[in-house]
């Protein structure tokens, strides 16, 4: 049974009370095989485990059971946006990820600088993972170049990736790749896929043409492939269907940019977590929803490394008190999915989440870890409930039906 | 995935078994600050924990987490009726709620008295929240006269509300509303939402015109506001979904309205719970589904009085030996939502159940209370999947596919 934005949209209602999401990005874990224990149960915790003894828990599932999100539709699903529905393209995405400020009308790309043989056969869509340093020359030699009066964009992401912005009147982002995705053959013409793309097609057909042409001396980085064609997407906004008036503290810009995407204000903020906690404070007033984004944690579980992400973990727990001594009426603690060390990247584990409020009618559980959420009250449940949740704990939504 | 009605219409067969739904309205409650434990933790309930030792628990979400229901969808899920799909019209509601003999073509409309200055803008939408005394007063000095042809009633439903019901031939009640639902401005003109509902706008109109004349001398109960316009909606029945022979027990209107919505027969009852059970003993031969409502838990809840709730809650318990006595071959307890004293109103927060039969493979729960049925071998379910549950302990159920 869902219930839908519309109808949350309808019982809505505005009120002085404040709601924290603080989002430890790759929070859960698996366990140690030395210890048994995940990097949550190794990390020595006592705010998190006191605030969980007081609250409420659970385990949340991002997507799907046994579905691995990627960072967008991780963090879709907390804002309460379903997200098989609520789609980002890849371009945007990559674009929203190194904070380039795209215009209503622009389509993105996402590029791989890669190699081609001498007959024009890809031998290596990543071409040979080229330094970031080397990346942001090729972008240079590329960049702000005009096709039939579109504006064209490439900047670096990482490596061998990049994107590609195409601004002017009338594109439609309705349009194949030319990434074939595969190796031994030539990358693909691009094709329009409905006829009012006709001219976006054309535009980046000649652009792949060039840069043929620019980077011929540039072995191994002789060739570029595209892929993921799209417009900034229309979503709601939170204030639309929550009436909040939310904000985000995010040190890393893909995640400022998926909380622009819906409607969030973006706060400034520093590097560092006590950056972050920081900014919370001087901002509290002035909003009633609060997205706060710890980095640190998914880059220690992607990189392998148990014993970072533990230290991370315990370094929020260190600055959760000044949290707890602003008193918000809902505090939220989960993550937008599990990224183990042992597995060096995202994973499909279902993640514990806390919530605390006045209203939340505690439970048993009296630490804040994968084992102990299992039996907590919240039980296990989809992500796209947490805001429906926090809503009604938060005391912001009416009866539903007389 | 949701197993729907028209599924679970194919492979339900009758049998002689019987399954008894006890619904304690507003079960569900918070924890005293006091003591740490809630209404139904408070309760000294021996029957209930024996049952709930025998059988097994879990807890249920009428509508979806996060979602505070209203009766009608509350008990609704309990049916089975997912009730986001089946939804009640607000006037054919308060018609149910006062037992009005709804026909099937009549429009019924939810009414406030209200007070309007001296150039027609709401000043108060409650006029004083008048006393029910003085609104039966007024509503005979509206109710039973013709317009067009077409009847219409006025009765009283509390304080300042009403319904109105317009009977006659070809009423479609796609119409606006005249309540604004904010002050300041003037009771909106009805209007038409499709061209068959015309006539229904004029008549409507007509009849507050009328009864803004009427009422002129009776300020502050100088208008009225009407909303909701609907017509008794043709749901589908148990019988013909469950093959059922089910019997409504309730000792309020409103309930035994919602079950004669979905084709129950109800039963003559009195106001208190023992005679509840008596009817359901004096009846217990003549079906095999029985819906009993306890009304006591929900309004204690919504008087915030948590003794009187605990003592309603302990008063079931005690009569609770005669339902055992009968020896159903389903027993199922819960609630249609949580109604905690200390919210003083219908809540968000799941609620127990409990399911007893000869087949349904007990948990290790030892007592009926939200702590315990965290743990319960049901889980955490939306509401609607009680009946499946409850039709399949009952061996009402074949195997779906082959």
């Amino acid at each position: 049974m869902d219930f839908s934005l519309e109808l949350i949209k309808e019982i809505t209602m505005p009120s002085p009370t404040k709601i924290v999401l603080l989002v430890i990005d790759g929070l859960g874990g698996l366990p140690n095989p030395g210890t048994g224990m995940t990097e949550l149960e190794a990390a020595n915790t006592p705010n998190l485990d006191k605030l969980a003894a007081k609250g409420i828990c659970g385990l949340i599932d991002p997507v799907s059971p046994g579905i691995t999100p990627g960072s967008a539709p991780g963090h879709l699903a907390l804002f309460g946006y379903n997200p098989i529905s609520f789609n980002i393209g890849r371009g945007v995405l990559e674009a929203i990820g190194i904070d380039f400020d795209l215009q209503p009308g622009d389509v993105a790309a996402r590029g791989n600088f890669c190699t081609v043989d001498e007959i024009g056969l890809v031998t290596d869509r990543r071409a040979g993972r080229i330094s970031t340093q080397k990346c942001t020359e090729l972008c240079q030699l590329l960049d702000r170049q005009v096709i039939e009066n579109i504006k064209i964009f490439v900047h670096p992401v990482r490596e061998y990736r990049f994107i590609v912005v195409f601004r002017g009147d009338d594109l439609v982002p309705d349009i194949s790749d030319s990434d074939p995705q595969q190796l031994g053959v030539a990358p693909k013409s691009i094709t329009a896929l409905s006829p009012e793309a006709g001219k976006l097609a054309s535009v980046a057909n000649q652009f792949i043409a060039q840069a043929k042409t620019t980077l011929a001396e540039h072995f191994p980085t002789n060739m570029v492939l595209l892929r993921g064609f799209s417009k900034r997407p229309q979503f709601p906004t939170m204030n639309g269907i929550y009436k909040l008036k939310p904000a985000a503290i995010a040190s890393y810009p893909m995640y400022r940019g998926l909380a622009k995407l819906i409607g969030m204000e973006i706060l400034e903020t520093g590097t560092t977590i006590e950056n972050e906690f920081t900014t919370l404070k001087q901002n509290y007033t002035n909003h009633d929803f609060f997205f706060l984004h710890i980095k640190g944690t998914d880059s220690a579980g992607e990189d392998g490394d148990f014993d970072r992400k533990v230290a991370v973990i315990e370094q929020v727990d260190n600055v959760l008190a000044e949290l707890i001594s602003m008193e918000p009426d809902v505090v939220v603690i989960t993550g937008d999915h599990s990224t183990p060390a042992l597995l060096k990247g995202h994973s499909w584990h279902p993640l514990p989440i806390l919530l605390y409020s006045k209203w939340c009618r505690p439970d048993r559980v009296r630490e804040f870890s994968e084992a102990a959420c299992i039996l907590g009250g919240l039980g296990r449940f989809p992500a796209t409930q947490i805001m429906p949740l926090a809503m009604a704990n938060a005391l912001k939504l009416n009866k539903f039906g007389a």
